[in-house]
Order: C-alpha cells, then sequence, then structure tokens
C-alpha cells in the first residue's frame, strides 16, 4: 500500500493523510476497534515524514476518530457514521408564510432553569466545559484595571479592546475586518434582532434556511416578517439552486443562513458555495444575514469561513457571540453590518443603548490572556466525542428507520424518527422521563418536521446514554 | 412669632416645619447667609420637640436649602428662586407628527466619550458620585457566592434576587409589586423599547411630555410610530387638561411620561394629578408608559410616588434602571409591565433573549448590603446643592430674560434663553469653548425649543463656573 499524496486544493499535506485514513475508516478497511498503522509504518507506506503522520493522527483525535492509547498505537473509535442514513435535503413550503413558532420554543428555555431535567433539548453548552474560573479572574482584572470604566456608559460602537480581540478572530474565518466594522450587542439574539430591523420593514419577506434555530423565527415572527424556508441540504446547507428560483419567483428583501453547523441540521455551506451565494444576493442587492456562532466548534482542523469573508461591498451582516464558546450569561455578541453600519448602530442606541462595559471587557481580557485557542481545542475534543457517542446511542436504541444527521461541528444532532412520531407528544412525554428535547416543529415557520428531533450533545454520561434508551422507548411505543 | 403646627396631608410634623421655614427663606424673611433661628428657640417658638425641629433643619440641609456651621447654627444658602423665572407651560403642535431627533442626539452620546470636553450636556451621572469601589466589591462577591451561574444564562424574567430587591425599594413609590411582576432588561432604554412595541404598531400616535429625553423620542422614532406632544407644566408635568382634549379630538394608542423629574423639564406630577392621569387613560383603555428613572433622586424628603402606584388594573408599564444612581455600565433596568407581561417577556426573548446575569448579580448583592439608601441620600444633597450652584450661576451670567426651571429633583436644568438664540449653533460654539450643552430641538419631535438647552447638574466647581461664564459669553454675543 504506497501512495504518493500531493499537497492539493491548498490543504496541508497531514489533512490529505487524515482524509485518507478517515477514508479507509469509512469504508471499513478499519473497523472500530482496530489498531492503525504505526506512525513510522504509514511514513513508509505515504512516503510523507514522521511529522506529518503525527499531525494527521492529532487531527483524526481532535475529530474523534481515532483514540491513542500509551505504548500501544492508535485505534478507531465508533463512528458517526453509524450505518444510519442522514436526513434528506429539507423540503418546504414554496410559499412565503407567516412565523408562529408559539408557546414550546419559550417553554424549551424555560425547562433549562430546571435542574432536575436532563438538558437534551436546548442548545446550551455544557457549562463544565465553560472556563468559569479564568473567566471570573478575568473579570476581576478588569475591574482592578478599570474601576471607573466598569461601571461607565460604553456607547456604541462598543468596547474598543473587544472590538479589537474579534477583528483579530475574524482572521480564522478568513474575514478581514477593523474593529470600526464591529459592533458590540447584547449576545448574537440583539445582533440578528438588528441586522433584521436593518434590513427589513413589517410586511417583507426573508428567505432562510430550513430548519432553522427557532430563535431567529421568534425575532422573525415579532417583526412581523415572512418567511420564505429554502430547501437545506444537511451537509452542505441552503440549496443554491432552490434559492436561485425563489429569488426569480418571489420578492425577497433579504436572506438569512447559520452558515457554520446550523443549529438544528448542523449543516456547513462549503467555503465555494459561500462564495456563490454571497455573489448571488450581492447581485440583486438582496442583504445577507449571517449567523455564525458556532463556527469555532469545528470537529475538523480548519475552521470554515464565512460568508462575509467574500463579501466585497458591506452586502453581508455578520453575526455572532461568545456565547456557545465562553459565557452565555455575560451576552457578549457581535455584528459586523457592512454598509448597514450607521443603521444599525442607530437601531441599537434606540433600543438597549449600550451593552454592558464590564462583561465586554472581561470577555476582552480573556481573549487577550485567557488562552482562548487552548480552551476552543479543548471543547471541540469533547463535542466532537460526544457527538459521536450520542448517535452511537441513537443508533442502538432507536428503531432502524431512523436518520440522523453527521455535522462537521457545533453541539447537536438532528433525528428525524418514523413517520409515525408525534415529536411535541414526544416532548411531553420526555418531560416526563426526565428530560427535554428539542421538537422538531419549533425549527420551522410552517410548524414542519413533525417526526424530527433536536438533541444536544452538550452532556454525555451514562446517565445520558440511559435517558437516550428511555427516550427511544417512548418513540417505540409510539408505533 | 409662636405657631401652632398641625400634623396635616399626612405629612410629618418635622415636613411642617421645614416647609414653614422654606416658605419664610422664599418670602425673604430670611434672606441668603441669615443665621436662622436656634434650635431649642425654634422648639419653643413652633411649639414642636427639639427632635421635629432637628429633623427638620436635616431636611433642609438636605434639600441644600440651609447649611450647618459648627458651633454656630444653621445658615441660608443661595437658593433655587434666584430671581429668573421658570419657563411656561409648553406649547406643542396640536398634530400628530413622526419624529426625526436625528444626528445631533446621536453626536451628543458620541461626545461623552471625550474627556477633554466638560459634560455640561450630557444626563450621565458624576463618575464620582458613583460607589465604584462597593459596587466593585459587590461584583466579586457575586463571583465567588454564583461562579458557574454567573456565566450562564439567565432567561426572563431574570435574576430571582434583582426581582425581590427591586419589588421591595418600588415600595418607597407608593407601588405593591411581587417579584414575578417584574421582568429585567438591558437599562431603562430597553424597558422602554419594549413598552412601547408591546402596545404599539408602526404608524400608531403616542401622546407624549413635551420636552422630554431624545432617547424616548429616538425609540419611537425607530419604530415608526407618530407622536402628538402635550404641553407640559415645569413643575407638574403633563397637563391633564390638554391631554384629555387631546384624546377626544385624536386616536391615541398609548401615552408616555418621565413621571418624577422629566428630563430635561424636571416636572414631577403630583401624587392626586397621577391618580388622575392613571384613570383617565384607564378608563380609555389606553397603556401609560412611565419613565421613573429619576424618582430615587428627589431633593425633598419623600420619595415621590410612580402613577404605577394608582395602577389597580395593570394599564402602567412602568420602566426604571439603576443606571442614574448606580452603574450606568451595568445597564441594569427593569419593567413591570403590568397586563403587558407576557407580550413584553416574548419580545424581550426574540430579541435580546437575556439580561446579562453577573451585572444583575453585582446590582442585587449592593442592593441587599451595599448601604443604597445611605448612598442615595449622600448623591441627592450633592445633586440638590449643583442644582443651586449650577443654577445661581445662570443667573448671574446669562441675560436678564433667561428663564430656568426649579426642580425638586434630578440631574439637569431647563433653561430658556432670549429669543434670538440658537441653541444648536450655541451647542456648536460651545464645543469648541471645551463644553457640551444639550440643545432645545433634540427633546422634541417637532424640533421646537430653538432657543432652550438643558445643562447638567451632574458636575460642579470653579472650571464649571468659568464653563457656565463663557457660555453666557456666547450667548450674549449672539444678539
Amino acid at each position: 500500500m504506497v501512495m504518493k499524496l500531493l499537497e492539493k486544493d491548498n490543504l496541508p499535506l497531514y489533512e490529505s493523510v487524515a482524509s485518507r485514513l478517515t477514508q479507509m475508516i469509512e469504508q471499513h478497511t478499519f473497523k472500530t476497534g482496530d489498531r492503525l498503522p504505526s506512525v513510522r509504518r504509514l511514513s513508509e507506506q505515504m512516503s510523507v515524514s514522521i511529522t506529518t503522520v503525527m499531525e494527521a493522527y492529532r487531527v483524526l483525535e481532535n475529530r474523534g476518530v481515532v483514540e491513542a492509547r500509551p505504548q500501544s498505537g492508535f485505534y478507531v473509535l465508533p463512528t458517526l457514521n453509524n450505518g444510519l442514513p442522514e436526513p434528506d435535503t429539507t423540503a418546504p413550503e414554496s410559499e412565503p408564510t407567516v412565523v408562529n413558532v408559539g408557546e414550546i420554543s419559550r417553554r424549551l428555555l424555560l425547562d433549562t432553569a430546571k435542574p432536575e431535567l436532563l438538558q437534551l433539548g436546548v442548545a446550551i453548552p455544557n457549562p463544565a466545559l465553560l472556563p468559569v474560573e479564568k473567566l471570573n479572574k478575568a473579570m476581576v482584572t478588569a475591574i482592578r484595571n478599570h474601576p471607573v470604566a466598569a461601571t461607565s456608559y460604553d456607547i456604541p460602537p462598543g468596547l474598543d479592546q473587544l472590538r479589537v480581540q474579534t477583528a483579530r478572530r475574524a482572521m480564522h474565518a478568513g474575514c478581514t475586518l477593523s474593529p470600526d466594522d464591529i459592533i458590540a450587542t447584547v449576545g448574537a439574539s440583539e445582533a440578528i434582532h438588528l441586522a433584521l430591523r436593518a434590513t427589513c420593514n413589517p410586511g417583507d419577506t426573508i428567505a432562510i434556511e430550513t430548519p432553522i434555530y427557532y430563535g431567529i423565527l421568534r425575532a422573525i415572527e415579532q417583526l412581523n416578517l415572512r418567511v420564505l424556508e429554502i430547501p437545506t441540504h444537511p451537509r452542505d446547507g441552503i440549496s443554491l439552486e432552490a434559492l436561485s428560483y425563489a429569488l426569480e419567483h418571489n420578492t425577497i428583501h433579504a436572506c438569512m443562513v447559520v452558515s457554520n453547523f446550523n443549529n438544528p441540521l448542523g449543516s456547513c455551506i462549503p467555503n465555494d458555495r459561500k462564495r456563490q451565494l454571497v455573489a448571488m444576493l450581492a447581485e440583486r442587492n438582496i442583504p445577507l444575514l449571517e449567523d455564525d456562532i458556532y463556527g469555532e466548534i469545528h470537529f475538523g482542523t480548519e475552521r470554515p469561513k464565512v460568508c462575509k469573508a467574500y463579501d466585497s461591498d458591506g452586502n453581508v451582516l455578520l453575526c455572532s457571540s461568545f456565547t456557545k464558546t465562553l459565557a452565555p450569561g455575560y451576552r457578549v455578541g457581535w455584528i459586523a453590518p457592512g454598509r448597514y453600519k450607521n443603521k444599525v448602530e442607530r437601531l441599537k442606541l434606540a433600543s438597549t443603548l449600550a451593552t454592558p462595559s464590564i462583561t465586554q471587557m472581561a470577555v476582552a481580557e480573556f481573549l487577550a490572556n485567557g488562552g482562548y485557542d487552548h480552551h476552543l481545542r479543548r471543547i471541540r475534543q469533547v463535542y466532537a466525542r460526544q457527538t459521536i457517542s450520542v448517535s452511537h446511542a441513537i443508533s442502538q436504541y432507536f428503531p432502524q428507520d431512523t436518520r440522523v444527521t453527521r455535522p462537521a461541528g457545533g453541539t447537536v444532532l438532528w433525528v428525524e424518527l418514523p413517520e409515525y412520531v408525534d415529536s411535541i407528544k414526544l416532548y411531553e412525554q420526555a418531560l416526563l422521563a426526565g428530560m427535554t428535547i428539542a421538537p422538531g416543529p419549533v425549527f420551522s415557520a410552517n410548524r414542519k418536521y413533525k417526526n424530527f428531533i433536536r438533541l444536544s450533545v452538550s452532556f454525555w454520561s451514562d446517565e445520558v446514554d440511559r435517558a437516550l434508551q428511555r427516550l427511544a422507548q417512548l418513540v417505540i411505543k409510539m408505533r
């Protein structure tokens, strides 16, 4: 088995090695539990350096594909490709509609406050994975360094240091932003809300990926916008072909995607399709709203780019936050609103006026000195592993005609259950059985996805495993 | 001079004594610099106890009317009644209008970030009067007591402890609120924005006091509402007679007042008129939006009540915050939205989602253990004195036909300059002369008040005194 590998598509050599190994695992050349070739052996077989192979194994370890056993070698872990098929590309209604995500999405949020429930339904980070201690230290440092500023107004665009750090990080996403391009917000939620208000008027129609985070639907609902749901592929995100058709046949005022690791679908728009999407919309002068809160939680080595990276005329409004990776409760988010900057700033002044200063300071301090990259590496690894664990449990316990996504990042799985399942009823039964799940209809303006649920991979334990077993029993009983 | 004083109108006896003394000072029975009767003497003259007189003098001292000189007695300070008349009741247009407070209000805010300018134009608290150290300690305590919660989501209605403390404080304003009646917000700004969205749709008309804080006008503008400005008395606030007439002749969807120490007018609606206002609107089922952020900064002993105190059917949406008294940068505000609670909560979820937890914790901790009442007494005294100082400087330096308000609380004065003055031009000139002022037109939807300015009393020093002298020169040169 000698193969010549070349650097292609700008991929580093170790990525090619990793990808070749992944392929062999997927084709069952190596099965779960198998020991993989030693580093030296593989280096000879593939005619690459020892270092390259080491790097490739590190990558696969990070992705949760292999595990290193000391003094022994690398072993194949259970894979995401667990035998269950993925859901199909979604098939929404072709007419714009008003939104009503109703009470369930609110109840879901309120459920998060109940410590007696296993939180499988909400996409909140696992508190054990937040750098609580370091963050609290960063807060104390911020107070010490700026005792008065910490309590004073911080008028938009927001704290300088935070915007500098944010602009630097955006480089990883292929994006050249200056601190002046960024406005601090109260979480990505406010960023999205402002982006919607800056680009749409009541009654306007916005094209969106489907399924999509219910918080986005709720914002759209409260602003009295209409949505046109666009078919979305479980790995590649919004269908450009369908969007193109929709743009021809409807008056669309804006388009919104969760570009990287869509919540709940897990899709990540490939970079070249991001470029096409941006061009397609710019041509028609239709603003693109982009939510990238999961972009940093990628299981592969490369952070996926953002659509904003391909934006040359300010047509993309990029929304993100440090809520999923650092501190949900700090509510530090940001928006790079392109040519809508003035409008967004005015809307922000007229609603929340300023973002709290002290939380911005603590996040800026953490980004500068807290080891954010180290922290990210750690949580990526854990979420990657837990994605596999939850996925594996599903394939073990759930009926055979269940389908499940194979996300390359983020913290959720999207599960298509047999058609007879009513996920709202399942949600009620799951609550009684001590856990939350997110029923499919809250992710659709048209209340589709009756037999879908979203499961969080933020938590994994024997208890979660048993809970999934109970959940599977509830599903089976529904037949 | 023997007078029999009785407890009447539920006023404590010392208030009657204080009010009698105030009257004598206003009638120049005692002039600035005069020594007042000794405690023993006054106790005999008025047939009240020594304690009552002591309390009356303490009250007058707090209000900045008298000053105690050790080993000597109480002396009359320069009074607010400085010889200059007050402005008349305002006379706005009688037709609803769209709002455009434009760029100046934004520039005013941005000016606050310039440390080289004397901040006479903005209604921000004097940082030297904020309990920065204690607050920072409260923050550290909060982090220590709740290391994880401090970084976790705090879903609406918001932090329990904060809402409990807020409900307790509302008692001082005559208001029986339960923690469940309250939703935490990102400053009073978000509270007002949510109240507007919960009660009005784009194109609706809202009746407001005039002049009114430009932040409220900005929120109204961005929500595409129309306003009907109602004549407002410089001491008694919104004219109920004019409002009644307006309600007969227009379709009004909501009414908004800054009930206590309107910014910029300084007016405080008397309690019995608050009751009438609430009844008048309840009868017509028109919601009342009430902003009370200055209510705690009263110069008299009694905290004025809020309109909400007279609300029996949930028709009043009370908005406030700890921004003016504690920490502008924490952005901890709240709303008691009455029967609009569900709607406000949904709107909050769909915009900022949650209010940061850690700042709520710090404020709750400070309210519980930081000596908030002691702190309030101190700042009331300082702002009362500085109100007199600034007012006095105005009467000394400004042209004779200047008028100025006599607020009984808050941190601003509203100054009517001679008719030839263009306050926007004056604003530009004042900037060049090293200070900010707030030009009148930003406080009106119709850009009235061309020859008015708002001056902050947050700062007082020889430097401020000299600045006011320079400002007066600029005014005089405009003739």
